[in-house]
């Protein structure tokens, strides 16, 4: 309905998979994509946002929309948005981790899939991954039966596919693939906890410094602070 | 992870139809439902939110979110946001009316799950009827396959079921409906272009007519203006 010309949108958190999710998406669609971030009252949606616009500026996306998802926190219920509760320290047990927001990508899904109809975007890059996931909205059986969804909910001329590239890759395999495409890997953010620096305790922190060290780099992030 | 007590999620637009679908979902928990309405810039934005207050007080419910979603305004593709799009008046035509709000109700739908799995809730209410309609996300293949993206990308121990009663029934059988129940129907608002009294021109006015037309009653609103 729009012609900004944007083929994709990206959903960026600002995060080190995000960031390779888009570098795979200009990889194909050079600086077409659109970039989508939400701010939900995470702790670090400040450093988040900042981090998103770097890696959006460093791509030249010229599309971009921040949405204001507070109401997320508002409503509770995960240790990312509620101070009250911890943030858990490094392997998280069983079960589903406290970190999980409340269908949290089953809400940023939608708004994506809301924006590529107004630019007639066909599609949807998201960078989940589900081999060091516990989180039941970045599983396998998530994404297709969302994919029947935006087939069954938009006009039938729309056409949009959600892609998700690094769905079976896991944490060191995300790395060698942002590497391989010259993804901004410097410009991401990944602490749960701390917006100065990273807290190196948090499960997404050691997340991150296990597939570093599997890849036998080291952290742009963790180098610049030397 | 809340203890509000709220056994179900009801979306409220402030229209008829949710109001019906509300009085169903107390006829069924009394006051232990959730009422969630969101604002997404629409043009009569204003009255919907005071007809959705008014009924949620009618019915002595407590627990209430307003969800502020205006950033569907701001990426447009709907007449029933962007002002300079004219709101159509009475039939259609063929295809996907130009008051369709891209994919609109999933985002709704989703964050309803959102706030259903905060407050323990194992009900969502949704107005929707695909009789009327012919907007995709309000046909039953878009809720069968949104049921499914529930199930798999929420936690196992969670069951959170959407409810669509007013699925097959055409607008006068949802006003016998919400007759039959005691629905305070004198307190909804159906019209998509004026907030101070019905146009009696766009295509909500012109169904809500026929509507009642057909049960052979006046319509409370219509009859307050004598």
């Amino acid at each position: 309905m729009s012609s900004t010309g944007a083929r994709a949108v990206a959903l960026l958190s600002g995060g080190l998979d995000s960031c390779v999710g888009l570098a795979i998406a200009v990889s194909r669609h050079g600086p077409r994509v659109a970039a989508l971030h939400a701010g939900y009252g995470q702790r670090t949606a400040a450093r988040e946002l900042e981090s998103t616009l770097a890696i959006a500026n460093h791509y030249d996306l010229e599309t971009r929309r921040t949405l204001d998802l507070t109401w997320l926190r508002d409503m509770g219920g995960s240790s990312l948005t509620d101070t009250p509760l911890p943030v858990p320290e490094t392997s998280e047990g069983d079960g589903v981790p406290t970190t999980y927001v409340p269908f949290r990508n089953a809400i940023l899904l939608a708004a994506a899939v809301a924006w590529a109809e107004v630019l007639g975007a066909g599609e949807i890059y998201c960078g989940a991954h589900a081999v060091d996931s516990a989180y039941p909205d970045t599983q396998p059986a998530f994404f297709a039966a969302f994919d029947e969804v935006v087939r069954q909910g938009t006009p039938k001329i729309t056409r949009i596919q959600v892609r998700t590239p690094l769905l079976e890759l896991d944490k060191a395999a995300i790395i060698r693939r942002g590497q391989d495409l010259g993804a901004p890997l410097h410009l991401t953010w990944s602490c749960y906890e701390r917006q100065d620096r990273p807290c190196q305790r948090c499960h997404s922190c050691h997340l991150r410094a296990r597939g570093f060290a599997a890849v036998g780099i080291t952290d742009p992030i963790a180098a610049s602070k030397d």
